[in-house]
């Protein structure tokens, strides 16, 4: 059966096109710095959000309307696996990703949830043989269940470690069914409310054992995919340890864990820490940690996640800048990890939300390798670091300076010269770029 | 001469004093877990704001009405140290903090810079003779001065690094010659606030080639001082490097420094971060690296640096906590960076300010030893983290689980029980303790 | 049936009793001002997150463990009376407030509703009259059901429109008929998310038309109780219309309805539109439009409504001050507009939380009536002003003043003599109050 | 004399060019809707960011390398207006703006600051004769001086009030001389630090009576100027009483000045207030008070007032789209009360900026203009707001319907049907327009 009957396959149409069902910058074969732009996207289908999630928020219940809707129990998750098969193949996407619960019911028994997912699982196993869409990554949910109200492997309750250690174990088993790209850590409940009732370090110390077990889990299986933390601030406990990239990354290098784990980026997440979304992930690519990206967008006069799908154009295009620069996402990709808004309650909305995003990330590729191409910013970055390339401050590159030497050299030193930093003409060309980068592209 | 005429010595009067120039809770002398008062708390004046700062701001001018105002340059400046010894003295207090900048004016050249410093820094030496007064920490302003627009170590101007690291050298040397028994590097302007033209390895590079060059100097010296970094957010950039503590020890460790440098703390540089000033103290704390205290509050209602001095007893009752957790703050102390309001331009109101902050440390010392002397906390977090003291709790924390065992224990788990984290009840607790902790002392 | 077995009525037990059953400062027939602590405070409890809600939040299930969790529907819904006026009686407390939905559930279709409506009401009046526990509000819940997707007076489907007009009509009927002594109404998702697709203006014109209409009705049916918004600034919706008790001036003067409609002020609420909780009291009190209290508190460095049990001191006692200034509270009280944590999920927390706001505020109100009585800041405001007593003041304030005179005066001034504001002095007798007010207390 | 000699008069040369000093949207002939470009934007100069400040921040003093750098006082007054006439002309810009003290400086009296202002106002009106440049508002610097510490209007010294009194009459008689089209009070230090010291009421009545005073005398000399608010709600007190637009519509509305005054909106007082500038604009619009526009932006991860040049497209559009659904700015204008970042210390620097925020502002023109002109949003807001326009709709907005006939209505409705909001499309299709309406442009 067809769960999006009206819905025909999205196809590029180009920028003039006034079909909501199409793109009109997202042209997947269309070569971008020798690569199409579907193998240098990677993008990726979040199945909570646009499968699993009904809208429903702290104030409401559930908006929207789904043809599954009537469905309950394993009826309901396989309705589910036929439309998520139908959306990825309609929308042309090459990746999706799951947490265990968002694909199958939680049984009653530890054992009766692992059975309802093999089934799940042989499922998708049977539609991925026939569909081009790979699993980008895949996660265990230990966070709705009440169970999990002090956090999973962070716990102040051992049995809910040991119950959460089975569902990472099985997790990666079924990642490694799949053929899933890489394994994902989202932080969940793993945080703290008040720290009167909190033992930070002993629950800091688990989360690396658990991490320590999960690696060497993975390696007795043989499952070779990427492990990545997903940091993120605040929400649902007031301080969530990952806090942010670099809190991740002073974790994972205290606890012997920086070679195991790359991170996974949310734009989101990035800026309820109080930085940009390029910020984090510039953070993540100089230190060799950029693994992969959520995709989505925030709201920065909202204090909380509100996971919008990516429009923004100066993020995307920004954030594509630090994507090329790192020769690409390798392993990861570009997941939605974003929700049609409670009032975009329409199959339809699916449709053009993920249009919508796939269409910015488009954009943002096309403009920010312009950029690159034109060396915009490295030219100018070039000559306003060149005093590091001679005398002096060679020397202090290639350490070769000491507070004596430098002492010397400054005694010297008439008036300092400064030079602009042109942040308003940077951001012109930026705009211009934007603007024309399309504009070339509307006339190929 | 005597700057503060109408102000005699502030002494302990006890909580019932109307007397404004008194200490109601702050009894230097008296006993508090083995140590006195005056040796636990280790109070410091922070001379920018104290001496040298006149109330502007980015809308209006100076207000401070001070003895000294109708000097300048090195009169002005000698004017100070006068001042400053006296006020020490007044309120008893055992350190002070300062950076070059402010004690001496800077000159037309790096030379006659460190000619006023010196002839200040031997008048400082003099007084300190003859006064119980240490020197806590001090620093080089690498900030003000137009040629630090791009920052100081990690300007782009190859030149700024130099000259930076001779104010450095000379930061050393004058520790040494007054013997103080740390050394802060703040942030500054390193940092950054557009990626557009900011090369940020680089960047970072240099800071830490910065600091290891600054750590050999010292030892070459002989100065045997704590270094300490003081994470700030943002702040005169949109972002600074030394973001907060979880920030500052991911660097650390990246460039082998995490031996050589320990935290120096500021309650409204955490606020700014999204962190309470406890969160960051424990995050020192649980990771070794605790090292000084910059005593303040900040309004979470704004997004700037207010810098207002401590009155908040529940923010010195939880910071105190972790400070005796800590067994103290070690060769640290609590320096007051914290300025007068515009609007509180007396004189008088240095004196009011100070007695304001050292009597709230005092009251939170006297609850937080009250809270730990009860085990308040402790029982209920031992207890709350029982399950990790058995069974497969213990296997746990002692490494001897895996995801075999933990799996083959959750299949034949029941439903898991969980304890009420209490958070209610234990803040009505925290309230009658500060409440009780207090009319006990009154009544000593 | 009693569904808090363990638990006896909570009684004042004085600040030193560590029977966490029992209020250390709340004591309802203490006088205070001449007035009894219970008449004066006139604590509520909310029926909806003391009875209704489950401890579910956006990213996880409920975790209440409730002795009505067994129950569904009709049955729940009057398990849920029985236990709260059990609740009422144990806590000792003057009112409650519901939301129709939180009492009854609703039915297939409106006549349903109103039928399971009236079964409920019937039932609470039966118990009203043989408890002393009143109906301090009611309103109608026009915010979860999907229909209210956009907003309900607000909403662009005049259906909606009707509809809730319908439900605050029987809310109307129910207040009369259960003799709450006001109405309230919270803004629910009266707002917007994106201006792209709303009308502001009608939404306003609208909104302004349902309020009419509800006074309308209110006087035709002969209902005497105070009608009341409350100011959010946003969530649900991005932009919530009555952002902040200015926000709602405006609204309610451009349309005529300030005389009908006084402010039930949130603190948490105050927080997230960037206001302290005692500047809306301010606010609205020199306005003549303080109506009532939603007392609870919420975390500065978290964006979202935590509405957690009012706990901080300095809250309770800036807002009493405003409370005490403007003659108490009228027809308003003090509704605990609180939940207990998602992770205080026991019975026992219930009571805990509820004690702890109220021995919260009688602390604020013990120190806030001692600082008027003593004149603390009137004394000092009466001096800071006092320029406007005499003299060119008294002119302007007289409004004899123009700008002619004005230049005149000013022409012939000397230097201007200003007078600190000394805010730091101020907080420190703000801290002696709170911890001596207290201790005298103590010894009574 | 030449100030900018290296710098030729800014020419429209369109989107492709490379030539930093050119315009590449930003056509003041080109017709839109009827209109120049140049008489839509009714683009203006701020004087204090653009000739008067110099770069310092609460961390640094001046960068700004400035030709006028070596002169003081009134040589140093009247260099920069000779500058700024020449800035004008070369930029192009039919308005400027400016406080008394920018222009002129404060003398050791009111009589001689009076003195000052004649001298340097007269220049202006000389140069004016020439220029085509004029006015769009002036006002009167009452935040500066130390006098102003608590206030200008609402201070609590009379002498203050009297003095600011003063120098508004003095700054409207110069807005008669000059041909102001407006005169502007933007709040300055009106407003509070702590309700503690501060008497909120008399503080905001003295204010009302202060506005009553100025339109009296501003019919007594014949200025028919209009007269604006300018909304702040922080910084630099912590709580400013013309917090945002509601605030200031309540304020005016209460004291009888809602005919006497407009708004003056500035896009980064919003966000720091927590709206978007489109929120301000459409709050001004729909209640007839949108008088004039600071334009500018902030930088939402940042709790200060950065007055960024505006340069974010998606806030121009959003912004002219306002302004032109209001008909135009009428008197208004889109003032530049942006201020180049500090290490944009170049001369050059200051023309980058303007022609960012110009170009930046006409791209939003031509964006807007295309949107209105096909009823993109008009369309879907008519469609999603249909159900008013008949039946019970149609009851409710012509005030026909009754809480009785809507009930009768309800109590018929079987389920309620609502229509999705559509965001994510509409967010796509702005995207669209963005680059799409301008990729027109180019080829034109």
């Amino acid at each position: 059966m067809s769960y999006f009957t009206n819905i025909n396959k999205i196809k590029f149409e180009g920028p003039k096109s006034k079909n909501p069902f199409s793109f009109k910058y997202y042209d997947p074969q269309r070569i971008i710095n020798g690569q199409k732009m579907e193998d240098l996207l990677r993008f990726s289908v979040a199945y909570w959000h646009t499968f699993t999630a009904d809208g429903s928020d702290p104030f409401g219940a559930g908006t929207m309307q789904r043809p599954w809707n009537h469905l309950t129990g394993m009826d309901l998750a396989k309705a589910r696996v036929e439309a998520s098969f139908e959306f990825y193949e309609k929308l042309d996407v090459p990746f999706f990703c799951f947490h265990d619960s968002d694909v199958a019911p939680e049984g009653n028994t530890l054992g009766e949830t692992y059975k309802n997912l093999d089934v799940i699982v042989e499922m998708i196993k049977e539609y991925m043989k026939t569909s081009k869409t790979k699993l980008l990554w895949n996660t265990a949910n230990m966070f709705t269940h009440p169970r999990y109200v002090n956090g999973a492997a962070t716990s102040n309750n051992a049995d809910v470690f040991a119950y959460s250690a089975a569902k990472v174990k099985k997790g990666l088993e079924i990642a490694k069914e799949l053929g899933a790209i890489n394994y994902v850590f989202w932080g969940g409940r793993e945080g703290y409310d008040t720290l009167m009732n909190t033992d930070m370090k002993l629950e800091q110390d688990n989360l690396a054992r658990f991490f320590h077990m999960a690696v060497d889990y993975a390696k007795e299986i043989g499952f070779d995919g990427q492990f990545l933390i997903e940091p993120k601030p605040k929400e649902p406990t007031k301080h969530q340890y990952d806090f942010d990239v670099a809190t991740g990354l002073a974790f994972l290098q205290a606890n012997g864990l920086e070679k195991q784990f790359k991170f996974n980026i949310e734009a989101n997440h990035a800026t309820l820490a109080g930085h940009t979304f390029e910020h984090e992930l510039r953070v993540a690519r100089i230190n060799g940690m950029l693994g992969s990206v959520d995709a989505n967008q925030g709201d920065k006069l909202i204090g909380w996640d509100t996971d919008e799908f990516p429009t923004d154009l100066y993020s995307t295009t920004l954030a594509m800048y630090e994507i090329l620069k790192n020769g690409g996402l390798g392993k990861g990709g570009l997941n939605f990890d974003a929700k049609v808004r409670r009032g975009s309650f329409d199959v339809e909305d699916l449709f053009h939300a993920h249009i919508a995003g796939m269409d910015s990330f488009a954009i943002g590729t096309l403009v920010a390798n312009k950029l690159i191409e034109d060396k915009v910013f490295e030219s100018f970055i070039e000559d306003r670091y060149s005093s590091f390339t001679y005398g002096i401050g060679k020397e202090i590159v290639e350490n070769k300076a000491s507070f004596h030497t430098l002492e010397a050299y400054a005694l010297n030193l008439g008036d300092i010269q400064n030079k602009s930093g042109r942040e308003e003409r940077l951001k012109s060309v930026l705009n211009q770029y934007l603007l024309e980068a399309i504009s070339e592209f509307a006339t190929v």
